[in-house]
């Protein structure tokens, strides 16, 4: 696939993004510039193309040739894309794939044996190419990757994300503890020297991080030896590189935590204790955690990825997202693929309304989520998980343009096939965003963006 | 849309149906002649066109030009098509619209004002034709329906189903209780002879109910006086019809129906105790049954449809779905539009699989259902819900033919976009099944037939 390369472009229509947790925006009738730098530089509402070029252009020293145009039509609009705050590559072609396992089995009898696969090359890149693609096709324009323990296979899941223009986290797998003779670093040395040849990879394919971004990929607390998540630790402190890690995700894995780290207070104190528990961390899943374990989490400003569709589908529990985001800790959501059957952050969003729905069954008649805050956790929130919160997530002059169009089945058009949602004309627009969460998918993402830069469009 | 006739046709290739409720049966190489009548007449395995034409066709007095032959190309499978045992085609265009109500004050909110407006036949048609035509296109080749209490509208509907080609039972809605002053029946008199108009006309177009088939629906007890349900039971007992109701959806409902009914020893003996209850019922929902009304349901034999989306989406709570099973009672799937946002059984399969695994979490293991178990409830037990299992549900010789083709899409082909499942080619066909139940949509039904005929293509 050829990106386009980014130019001056006028976005025009409708523009829906979260102003907070539980409230959308909707800006009708507005105009977006973004630069050639694929920032937002003027957001108009009340504007038009006429006015657009005779107000806002020649404050921004445009001329019209310059500017490709590009109009959202009657019941489309430009929604900012998702962010994927959890998702492994190196999983996607076992999407489906589980059977009744949980968390422990599943890892050796259909994790393990697909990563360690994918030390080839050629099929790395199968793999990954289709992933990334059909990423981008569901919206998805930042995306914290795991990839493998194998730092060319790693490396090449950096150079697809650049060539495809998606921003991405990219995190090599460590693992030198508890893991099959055929997929695990030999030491805690070697996993160290492998993780800072793929930090050294991507300092030369993108020096500044503009897209893609090394991040310090601790497997979970069972896959490492304390010498390693020390030395990680360590090389945090160094490079102020983010993390990610996995969290009281299951019973058995709790347990097995304790029972392998008994010095330590909690699954939250292995890492705190190891230097690996700080506002850089992104901590997947989060189902069972203490009391004193979420205390800890937000005095050390770590982030959660809530992972709805894994949770349910490898019977991990149900996560108490509203306890969490009433302690002021910030969450996005994760596909983690392929725990979670679906690489798209859509179905994420609709499977988080669910499951808080089942918390409430459980009791806890508050937890139950909305439309709006489902959405919030799919963009801002995880724009805060990955520490872009200035920068993506919502439209607003200085952040940059990671957008997607959306557009939905209008019954009585004679349109394209725009995928299965029915409008019938009478709804609001809350309601058409509802049906959008509920039944939307990759045909209603007509268009993508990452900074400025179209990465995808869907074929009509 | 213009249906095409059933003429003669040879199937060839892949077949898979259920055997039994945990094991599919894979019939590769495989004819399927099927007669004009839509009925399979000859199912050989190892068999392809020229052996058909050898062997098959002089059996069956069949010559090469009469017949239309449709094979199923390599990875695509034909599948017994989806029965949806509880939808309400009235309530479509609210789809993915539910807020965070529960099941009373969703009907209030949401629901009634809808079928209300649907006495308007040009809106009625409008909304039913999107109904049926979507349903189709998720492999849906027979639905037991709701309409609305409107005597026109229920008939249109059932015109509709007969025209577009979908096997279809159809219910007027009775309710001359508790129920909104702009949507009821005026009384147990005038919703029997209503509920008459709407037989009589069924039977004068489709006098031997080859397609569709009146049902007789209590909405459900609150909406019902004593006085209406014993009329509904001796017209059931008059006519044989079948009848189809919810049960014990949400715990505030069944205390209402505890209040009104104080005399009745449950839930279930209300309907028991008018007649209602028999091998003839369908029952949906179930989620908070007695022992004693699983019993009295078992004793007589009702059938239970499972909606899970539903049960999830409007927090009503989760079926226990391996206890009634283990009991022997039938169940099948249903999409409860609009309690269940989705239109596909293919996600209800998806959602009663995710359920069990919610049931799990509570402490029954055991809960678990299968991939082939949900396939098996999709079709085979939806054929034991509506009646219709010696003539729907699989592909055995004096079966008709309701199938649909299956096609997903190769990761290495370039063939047009075969929908949401990417399958590399290493999958063995019980992994291809499984991606398919968790990532596929209607993209992937390529055509969909009833009774020989069909009903449905996905234009490429």
């Amino acid at each position: 696939m050829a990106a386009h390369t980014a130019g001056r472009s006028l976005f025009l229509g409708t523009f829906i993004h979260s102003n907070s947790l539980d409230e959308l925006s909707y800006l009708h009738k507005t105009a977006v510039c973004v630069d050639e730098k694929g920032v937002i530089v003027a957001l108009e509402t009340d504007c038009d193309q006429t006015k657009a070029e005779e107000t806002l252009y020649p404050q921004l020293g445009w001329s019209r040739g310059d500017v490709t145009v590009r109009t959202a039509k009657h019941g489309q609009f430009f929604f900012p894309g998702f962010i994927d705050t959890h998702i492994h590559a190196s999983q996607y072609p076992n999407a489906g794939i589980f059977g009744k396992s949980t968390l422990l089995d599943w890892l050796n009898t259909y994790t393990f044996p697909m990563e360690s696969s994918l030390a080839s090359l050629p099929k790395a890149r199968k793999v990954y190419t289709r992933c990334i693609q059909r990423t981008l096709s569901h919206g998805t324009t930042t995306a914290s990757y795991y990839a493998t323990i194998s730092v060319p296979s790693t490396n090449l899941l950096a150079d697809l994300c650049l060539s495809f223009g998606q921003r991405a986290f990219i995190g090599r797998c460590c693992m030198d503890n508890m893991s099959p003779d055929f997929y695990r670093d030999v030491s805690a040395t070697t996993a160290l020297a492998d993780t800072r040849a793929t930090i050294a990879h991507i300092a030369a394919i993108d020096p500044t991080n503009a897209l893609v971004t090394p991040i310090l990929t601790p497997r979970f607390a069972p896959s490492c030896t304390s010498e390693l998540m020390h030395g990680l630790g360590a090389l945090q402190k160094e490079t102020g590189l983010p993390v990610q890690t996995h969290i009281s995700e299951n019973k058995n894995e709790i347990a097995l935590v304790k029972s392998m780290f008994p010095e330590h207070a909690s699954y939250a104190h292995v890492y705190d204790d190891h230097g690996l528990l700080g506002p850089k961390t992104i901590l997947a899943h989060a189902v069972h955690l203490s009391e004193e374990e979420v205390e800890l989490i937000k005095k050390r400003e770590s982030k959660i990825s809530h992972c709805p569709a894994s949770n349910s589908a490898i019977t991990s529990g149900t996560a108490k997202v509203r306890k969490l985001l009433e302690k002021g800790i910030e969450i996005g959501l994760g596909t983690d693929v392929s725990g979670g059957y679906s690489p798209s952050i859509l179905e994420a969003a609709r499977q988080a309304l669910l499951v808080s729905r089942h918390v409430a069954m459980e009791g806890d008649d508050n937890s139950k989520l909305s439309i709006e805050e489902v959405l919030y956790l799919s963009t801002r929130g995880g724009a805060q998980v990955v520490g872009l919160e200035k920068k993506i997530g919502g439209f607003e002059v200085g952040m940059e343009w990671d957008a997607q169009l959306i557009g939905l089945g209008q019954v009585e058009s004679d349109e394209a096939d725009l995928g299965p949602v029915d409008i019938f004309g009478w709804e609001s627009w809350p309601e058409t965003i509802a049906k959008w969460v509920f039944n939307g998918d990759d045909r209603n993402t007509l268009a993508v963006w990452v900074k400025g830069r179209l990465v995808h469009e869907r074929k009509l």
